[in-house]
């Protein structure tokens, strides 16, 4: 039951309850009687003066608490690295040696394969297409800047802050539909070939907003992709690397920089990680793995940005984790916190809109999200009702290119910062509103 | 004896040993017997196999334990600020509220003028320089990829690492002179009727190198100028704002946002300053201070960039200082710390080099350097000399717009790191090299 993949409504209807009717199979009057009960419902809730948000995928208060241990890891007298360094003072642009030794060991990949950076990966991400704009993606390729009609793959629903990236710095956003395990690669094998287009945008484990994982076969056609373009990259955001939420039963992918190596595409990928949902999301320690060839020339060129990532907070985190394993147990119990509220979104869609026929969602075995697509057309009518009764979702067609989905039917949950009681409230509305939604139009 | 500006060898002559003769005034004999001396002296500093490091504004050992009680100022159950944020979390895209107040106090500027960031003002001042190259400086402003030939101006001797941020985004580098009481300014407000001029970078109190701090009438030229282009801005990096070397006899500048105020010109300076020599260098907090019009503009291109600094960072700093009054109790103890250090320098140029006439250095009352002037032609080579017996120094030339000092006559020493008995021998080092360079310049 746990399958990460769109389950077809068809199947909830067999298992809710029998009286209850799909809304294909209503008659008109049928519909409007539900339509009225709704609407009498959403009134209630109305009345309630809700003040709930679900936007986001931010982690929750009780989450942050598991890591406050590592505030006081690294004091007075203790800030030297077990290589000698000074954690305190300037350098070391690729971040403390002893914190990438962890990353290392996590990431399974040598040192001359990771950065460590500052506190956010999008930050990192920004500065990767910003660099490749202003001075150009690798040694002797144009600057993004001199040329015209640049392109870039979306596959979506995805994830808004990276669109909005490449929208910024001028790219033509390509859409790709994400499959059940991953983007549609025929299209992108042939999108490819243009040389305009210049890279595609990935969350291979636990995708925003799916909870898809990427399959091995998926993995292995990025790696045997033969872009036109010399400066073409994969965006590769492994977001949620380490973010289960089962003990067993979790997703692995292929590792792209060792499938790339072995397709003879080592400069093809970019990955990028962070601790901000692994610790603090403020807080955290961002990372960037690629070929050691990508590497060289991304630190020659962050030499005119900065002097060095704040390396006291990167020995925070090897002294609070001490070994890749005490970064799995520690996320075990993120998993624990967060498990209850997944389970909370799905019994509600399961119980209140799988039966009606009008919601067809993910149930992720890991990340931050639940995807859930409505009839078309009623996605923003359905985050319109919402925010009128105090619940703020994330915005309809935030998940697609330039905040438009072309069906206007993909809705992103974020169940994560809310308490259970109150994220149950919120889900609840969140069905009425959605009933509503597909009955006006039904009726209509 | 502290004032802040280039004193003439001659003042020193009188000072020094009177049975010193100046070098002008030596015969070559003379010359060529000091100079024989000065290279056995060499030689056995050489067999000494020092290694020690006077190239960067690194804070030493000592000052840096003067902070790390800050290190534990945040922990478990203490992360939410005074305005009830959570430092933990994502938000807060200009800072924490809490520590905006510390440092709107510090700078005297209300919230709408002031954006906390990360550990780094040079990324902050790179990404300013960056996102006006990739879209434009203001509202409406063409980006600088966009046009040719464009230009900035360097205050010279200055930082390497301004210029270097121009000189990569692909400007013409113009030198201005420095003078007693900043840039000349005679040629800044001719060099700005151009409209390819696009900016000037300033360090406008305890200069780098010179420790030179603006007259008020330079910041009122500066406020009063009327550049060509629209998109022109004053880089001012008041880095060495409250880094005083006494308690008495502080320099002080003239607030050069309110200047521009006056003068009718608000959007003119970005002002940039940072806790890295206050607290950590690795871990300080970066600012930016600015017209509220520009600010407005700047935050929403960071909309892009990032979610937000690391605020809980921000929260120690609060946390650590209290108050204004607490930052500068705590400079007081990094004035003590530096001082004896500065003292050890200026002592050894005093009685080494400046009585033989062969060297003009400045006494700054802060910041982080001592710049000397050597007889043309002599820095790269007393540079060389000192490298070749294990003191490194900063490279001759750094301190002029693409590393090349076009009399080669400038050395930046940065005293800070070393302990006071190293620094002794590196600079007792510096003189005896320096002696040789100025002598075998002499003789030829």
């Amino acid at each position: 039951m746990r399958e990460s993949r769109f389950l077809n409504s068809d199947y909830y209807s067999k298992e809710g309850s029998e009286e209850m009717k799909k809304i294909s199979e209503m008659t008109k009057a049928e519909c409007e009687q539900l339509l009225a009960e709704n609407c009498r419902a959403y009134d209630e809730w109305k009345a309630k003066n809700l003040k709930l948000d679900m936007s986001r995928g931010k982690p929750g208060a009780d989450q942050l608490a598991l890591s406050e241990e590592m505030l006081s890891c690294v004091d007075a007298g203790h800030c030297i690295d077990n290589t000698g360094m000074d954690s305190r003072n300037y350098g070391g642009i690729d971040g403390l040696p002893e914190a990438k030794k962890l990353f290392e060991e996590l990431f399974n990949k040598p040192a001359d394969n990771i950065i460590l950076g500052g506190n956010s990966s999008l930050n990192m991400m920004y500065d990767t297409i910003a660099r490749a704009y202003t001075h150009g993606m690798c040694e002797g390729c144009t600057p993004w800047c001199k040329e015209e009609g640049l392109k870039f793959l979306c596959p979506s629903p995805g994830y808004d802050r990276h669109f909005a990236i490449t929208e910024y710095f001028g790219f033509e956003l390509i859409t790709v539909p994400m499959k059940e395990d991953g983007p549609d690669m025929d299209m992108v094998e042939e999108l490819v070939k243009d040389e305009k287009v210049k890279g595609i945008w990935c969350v291979p484990k636990y995708s925003n907003p799916d909870g898809i994982s990427y399959s091995d076969e998926v993995v292995r056609r990025f790696a045997r992709l033969k872009p036109a373009a010399k400066d073409f990259r994969i965006m590769w955001d492994n977001a949620y690397a380490v973010h289960h939420l089962y003990d067993e039963d979790q997703d692995e992918i292929l590792d792209i920089l060792v499938e790339c190596e072995k397709a003879g595409n080592p400069d093809l990928p970019l990955i990028f990680a962070s601790t901000s949902k692994i610790t603090f999301p403020g807080s955290g320690v961002a990372m960037l793995a690629a070929s050691k060839k990508n590497l060289d020339f991304i630190k020659k060129q962050m030499a005119y940005q900065t002097i060095g990532p704040d390396k006291i907070n990167q020995l925070r985190h090897v002294r609070f984790f001490g070994t890749v394993d005490g970064i799995k147990r520690h996320m075990s119990k993120q998993a624990a916190i967060l498990r209850p509220k997944f389970e909370a979104v799905l019994e509600l869609l399961d119980k209140e809109l799988a039966p009606l026929g009008i919601a067809e969602y993910t149930r992720p075995k890991g990340g931050y999200f639940i995807s859930v697509n409505l009839p078309k057309g009623c996605a923003k009518r359905t985050v319109a009702l919402a925010k009128e009764a105090g619940v703020v979702l994330t915005g309809a067609g935030a998940t697609f290119p330039y905040g438009k989905d072309p069906e206007d039917r993909n809705i992103r949950l974020a169940p994560s910062f809310p308490p259970v009681a109150e994220l149950t409230m919120a889900m609840e509305l969140f069905c009425v509103c959605a009933k509503i939604a597909a009955l006006e139009a039904a009726v209509k």
